[in-house]
């Protein structure tokens, strides 16, 4: 956290749809980054912004250890991602950095590494209504949200979506289609916090609704409690026990243990 | 399945501790490997075993396709198992296959790879005892298991175990030393079932120890359940929706799905 | 298990709707606890059925005693059912007995007391289209089943549910009318296994449906494993160490504990 | 939530052991209510104390609801307190009320009515080695608590522990005599957060243990969090659509819903 407490929040974004596509530009006129960080920075947070072509995808070091929560939007060049940057970002997200993956950034290199899975679902481009439900009200993230609300437009994403069992199911949505999805899910890995949301398709206004704002804005919230730092799980070397151990007579024949 | 509905199991072993050390030769003449598939083919299982050196580790395609569940011990060479093969293990478990990490497994490829966190956890060898505690007993695998069992001579294994949250949890272990362990824990990714039990140091008969021997065998049972195979939740292409949905004057611009 | 290992199911219905509405006696001639007696039979097991207005609701100790598997529907009478044999069911899951509350039964004083909560929902009785979708494809009670199914009648239940997160959360419904629904919800209690589904309402033929029957036949066959009988966890006396403790210089004054 | 955000907790106990015996008295002048309310007013909490022989044991229905959250200490006398004012605290709980519930209070009535189960577990009392490690690190519960910490005497608590699996596990104790026991558990019931910690026997100085502190203390802040009030699932009266419902033909006899 800064000296003031305020969140300071990254915001990734692939960047591309909004430099050749009119619709999204339309919408996004700085950008889906701009739009996020913007909304954001008004709840208190402090945000900069971080996309695909800067160097290193704008994710150096530096900026990763400046980072308490990173939100990440991708879609048509997930497989421009370098393998390095996800190391990077899945080593500091066990490290106890937030992360918050946004929509069709499911198949994000980064989401499908934290989560082991596939992480497919259905989908469809249909200009449909889509209805959020809160299943979980006693979740942080859903703190002054409607139990429901709707999004007049949007991209269906339907199950079965190949994620493990989240730690904690949060939202469910309806679909005019006819399909449900769990769409609000948190994850706890390493240190660090997750939560997947799926509305925010790039060719609807759906990161202008006020009720997806509500929900990025405390899902960074809730992302930015950072696991106690003095759990250090990983050891090189032997512990020596904590309660005095029976004598015995045996001597192991030493084996280097591998480390990772 | 196999015809008779025997589950057939693959029983890979890194196989080295076996050729290197007297101890371990004298406890396991025919590898853990062979120790394992002996008790597993005794209780039904149709068992094969494959071992590190053979060519491709022994898990080709058609070994991974002809296998319901795969056993995975390892220790000191787990970087030198091909990321190739880790990649067809993974999907092969996706699509239902289960997998039974063992002991030192925990720092496998497959292992973290599927779990998406470190595996990391404390450890000590000092020929202490052991006690598992059963603390799920409306788990399948505790039938027939005994509410705590010891193990005279163990590797200790301890908090704080970088794993995901298990779906379920069913034996914690106690040390002489000091510490505890979450060392039955299952997971569920893909159609697939995973189970990771800690004991089973190389230089202790902890593989003939007859509740050892129980909880493998339930495991394997266990495991053997392949997710519906009807759920196929990748779709390259868009799915048609269920449901009319209402008329709308709205035509997005193509964009291309990327799959994955 | 009888001795064929058959599972022994008791099928409990409150048995009024069919006495005083016409369109239920038409649905359900034989009430609606003779049709899922009658497709759990041809399923291979061992059915038989209890109503509200036997004596002790037909629920006595030995019926109980003898019951692996227990269903529940109940809608529009559950405070008639006494708190005596509500505890006699609830001691008999936490010993073990399978129990499957079945649509209004989300309301019985019996799942309320093994929840802990309201068990409240939203409702609506329109006439109106359900879907049942499969989040969870590795469960047993998924075997079988399709990825989604429809009801072309159903009456509406929706978020929120008042209810613990399920264990396994197996069944999401959609509904025409706009809500979502988590239908499909298990959940262990002691030593036994609790499984709510919701579809079910008495004015529609649904437990005639291929897929509902198939679901709660699957359901049984879950539920009658029955957790491991070695697990006493209540003792009215202290238990004696298993390791040695250390000498020490202090006594107690001695405190009853009072048990329960 | 008082005017300056500081959480309203009342300390509740049943102050008995106090009173009668010497060692209890000494190591708890003012009670154990007192001890606990004293740490907690440190930490910036307002609290009040309530105890099983005040009128309405201490909780009247202005006391609760002026109750962010509520810890229970209740030992030998827990069929004493009436089953009106555990209705009383349940229903608050659902409501949005934290509860704290510790050491012998998990067989409190209060506690056993949340979970459905007995709560039973196996104990000991013989002066012997606790000790406490966490195994969530992420949880807020967790933040600036020792990996690990050792309390000198305890009564033993060992599993199997009879509870409904925790939606989160943050705790797990070791003991000296051989056993291990979840002793940090979460659950979420209704709008209410449920918190059970098992340190504190009434003969061992253990509420002054600045570790067990922080942990109750962090309890408490987690267990103010008050659910979504927007969220309010029951309902007397059917729910209107949110979508046009396709007209139908049918006309369903009416059926009153008999709410609970």
């Amino acid at each position: 956290m800064s000296a003031n407490n305020a969140v300071r929040v990254t915001v990734w974004n692939e960047y591309r749809h909004e430099k050749t596509n009119a619709t999204v530009a339309g919408i996004y006129p700085n950008g889906i980054h701009g739009a996020i960080a913007a909304f954001l920075e008004k709840s208190g947070a402090i945000a900069r912004t971080a996309t695909l072509d800067e160097p290193e995808h704008g994710l150096t070091e530096q900026v990763l250890a400046d980072t308490d929560v990173l939100t990440w939007w991708g879609h048509a060049a997930h497989s421009e991602v370098s393998d390095e940057i996800v190391d990077r970002v899945q080593k500091r997200v066990l490290e106890g950095m937030g992360l918050i993956v946004l929509h069709s950034g499911h198949f994000s290199k980064i989401f499908r590494k934290m989560m082991g899975t596939t992480c497919a679902l259905r989908w469809r481009e249909a200009h449909e209504r889509e209805r959020v439900w809160l299943v979980d009200p006693t979740h942080p993230i859903a703190a002054g949200v409607d139990p429901h609300f709707t999004i007049e437009h949007s991209e269906m994403y339907g199950e079965h979506f190949d994620i493990p069992a989240p730690d904690e199911l949060v939202f469910v949505s309806w679909y005019e289609g006819g399909e449900v999805f769990r769409g609000g899910c948190c994850f706890k890995r390493g240190l660090g916090r997750i939560f997947y949301f799926s509305p925010g398709h790039e060719v609807y206004p759906i990161y202008h609704h006020p009720q997806v704002q509500q929900i990025i804005t405390n899902a960074v919230q809730w992302a930015s409690f950072r696991g106690n730092p003095a759990v250090k799980p990983f050891y090189n070397a032997m512990v020596a026990p904590l309660e005095t151990i029976a004598p015995k007579d045996y001597q192991s024949e030493k084996i280097q243990h591998p480390g990772r």
